[in-house]
This record gives C-alpha cells, structure tokens and sequence, in this order.
C-alpha cells in the first residue's frame, strides 16, 4: 500500500472511531483516549492527523455531506428524493452520518462546531431551482422553503422515529414523508413519473458500485 | 394567597427556573445551586417539592404536552392544525416547551426519561382519526402515518430553523408546512376552509384568555 492511500487510511479509521463514540458517549464525554483504544492505533498516528477532540468532531462533520450513490436521474425533482433516499438508507449503517447528526441537535457541539445542515440545504436548493426552472414544480412552489423545511423534516424525522419504542425504518418514512408532500410541489405529469420506493436507494447504491467497477473507479 | 397556590406557584417558579438552566447548560451540566440562584428561594423549598435534579427534569417534560388556547373547532383537521400553531407560538416564549425539547433530543436525558413525542402523537392521532371519520380526510390519508410523521418533521423545522444563522419565524415555518402537507390530506372541501395564518395561534389564545375572564375561570 502506498503511503498516501495509508495516510488516507488511518485517517478515516480515526474519523470512524470518534463517530463511535460521539454516537456512544455524546461530544463533551467523549474522551482521546477511549477513541484511540477504538481505533487501536498509536497515539503518535492521531496527532499526525487530528491534533484535539475539536479537530475530530469537525472532521467527521466534514464528512457529513455526501452524494455517494447518487446519478443524475431525467427529472431534477428525482435528484433531490435520490438525496433523501440514500442519506436515510445509510445513516443506520454509517456512524460518521449518526455522528454528525448527534453533533449538530448537541447545543454545545453546535456552538463549536455549526451544523451542516445549511450545506445540505444548499444542495436541495440547487436541485429544487434547476427543477424549477425545467417546468417540474408547481408555479407557487418556492425552492427556498422547500429545501430549508425539507432538510428540517428530515431531520426531525430521524429523531422521532428512532426514539419510539418500535423504531421506524427511516427509508420508509422518508418514503412517506415524500409521498405527503410531493403532491403538492410537483406537477402532475413529473409526480407521476417519480421513483420514491424504499427499495430505490439500494438499488442506486448497487449500480453505482458496478458502473465504478466497470469504469475502474476505485 | 392560600398555602395551596402558593405551593403551585413555588413548584412553577423552580420549574421554570430548572428549564432555563437546561437551556443555558443542557441536562449533564445543569446544577441544583444554580437552579437554587435562578429561583432565588430556599434549598428547603426546593426539597419539598423536587428531591433531586432528576425529578426537575421529569416535570419539565410532564409540563410539556398543553393544549392552552386551544378551542374546538368545527373541523378536527383545524383542531389538529392548531395544537401545532399554538405550540410554535409559545415555544419561544417558554422556556418550559423549550427545555422539554432540549431534554428530548439530549440522548443521555432521553435515555433516562423518555420523551413526549409518543403523547404529542396519540393527541395528533386522535384528532385525525376523528376528521378521518367525518370524511375530511382523503380515502388514502392514514392517521397513524401522517401524525408521527408530523410529530417529527415539526420537531425537526424547530431545529433546524432555530440553528440558522437568519432564524425563521418557528409559526411561520409551520405554517409553511401545512401548506406543503394539507393538500395531500385532507379532502379539497375542507382544505379551502382550513386557517394556517401565521396569526391564528395569537388570536386564538387572546379569545381563549378573554373566554375564560368572562367565564370567571383564572
């Protein structure tokens, strides 16, 4: 292994461990030393690459906003369900995305650190505009709004859900939630035509894992 | 006063006290002393109403489901629609619902006292499966769905607005996202006469105060 791709290793190993345990302990219990024994790795390889506490957490929120799975769909409104879709299918399995989440409803970690939720906003407004601006939405639909409650409802969807007894499969309740408001953005002929079954994102997942194979993207 | 209100009225003042304390510090680092400072009354107060920082917190959250203002209406749908209103109207101004919301997403203060979501949701479930058997509803609209879904995308516009750096208006918000929900749900009959003003939560508890000083309620 080059030294490079180790370098990138480690530091990724580092950024899963303190998600570990941000998700286990909270921001402010959290402590070097319980995230170094998760890693197993020496203490002289998390300085080479996060100097504190701070710099951890702020990396894993760097890691929060991603698009990994997503392809340009025909509709620009599918884009932005993509987006919903594939971030619920894999919150549950990644801690760095449960991380960054439980970093920004913490006061005090959102005080240090700011959320990334704007980031994602602006993601869903540039989508939201770009099907705007393509006929897709409804003339009285603002993109704006849309995007800034959307990222709202989706959090807090999130949050319900996994405090109830019976925990809710957050794919099939983002799934819902769309199905309540999408009729009310999109036109008639576009809602039609969207995909927002809760088996979807597995499915973009899985095929884009083998066009990156195909095309040998790593 | 009677040795009774005055007891209500110490158990409000430490409660009220605790709640802003969770606000300014979350639940970890809120102490008895500086609760004790913020009430400016006795230690020997305190104890005979809340043994333990832990019994402030769990009436916090029991002051934390309240329909104050609220009226019945001819619609269920409004009924329901109000709850959610009247509660962004006085979530900024209580620190009470505030510190009951801070308690909720604190995952060490849920792991000990649970939330009130799962009350907010039997209340909402209540009143839509009431509209549902009056026919405002849409044949497709599940009750159950649609009121833990709402629970948490409210939840979540509270947060995420409250976070941003231009903070929206948390009735405004809500109301906003009624207008993207209700056409989906309710039937378009009753959807033409339902009120989602952003002004409705305020008059709606002035006629509620004024109903009750003409009826000599206190």
């Amino acid at each position: 292994m080059a030294k490079q791709d180790r370098a990138v290793r480690t530091r990724r190993i580092f950024l899963e461990a303190a998600a570990e345990v941000f998700n286990e302990y909270g921001y402010e219990a959290a402590s070097i030393s319980v995230i170094l024994e998760r890693a197993q790795l020496t203490r002289g390889a998390l300085y080479f690459h996060f100097t504190s506490k701070e710099a951890l957490a702020q990396g894993v929120l760097e890691e929060a906003v991603t698009t990994q799975g997503f392809t340009p769909q025909t509709y620009k409104v599918q884009d932005w369900i993509d987006l919903a879709l594939l971030l619920a299918h894999r919150l549950p399995r990644e801690p760095l995305l449960s991380a960054s989440i439980r970093l920004s409803v913490d006061p005090k970690a959102r005080s240090l650190f700011g959320t990334r939720w704007p980031d994602w906003i602006q993601l869903s407004l540039d989508l939201l505009v770009a099907a705007k601006e393509r006929g897709e939405l409804q003339p009285h639909a603002d993109p704006a709004t849309i995007a800034r409650l959307f990222v709202g409802a989706w959090t807090g969807v999130h949050l319900v859900s996994s405090s109830l007894p019976q925990e809710a499969d957050l794919v099939a309740e983002v799934t819902e939630l769309f199905a309540l408001v999408l009729p009310s953005i999109t036109v008639p002929g576009v809602l039609a035509k969207l995909d927002i079954s809760p088996h979807r994102p597995e499915r973009l997942l899985a095929e884009s894992s083998a066009g990156q194979v195909a095309s040998g993207t790593p």
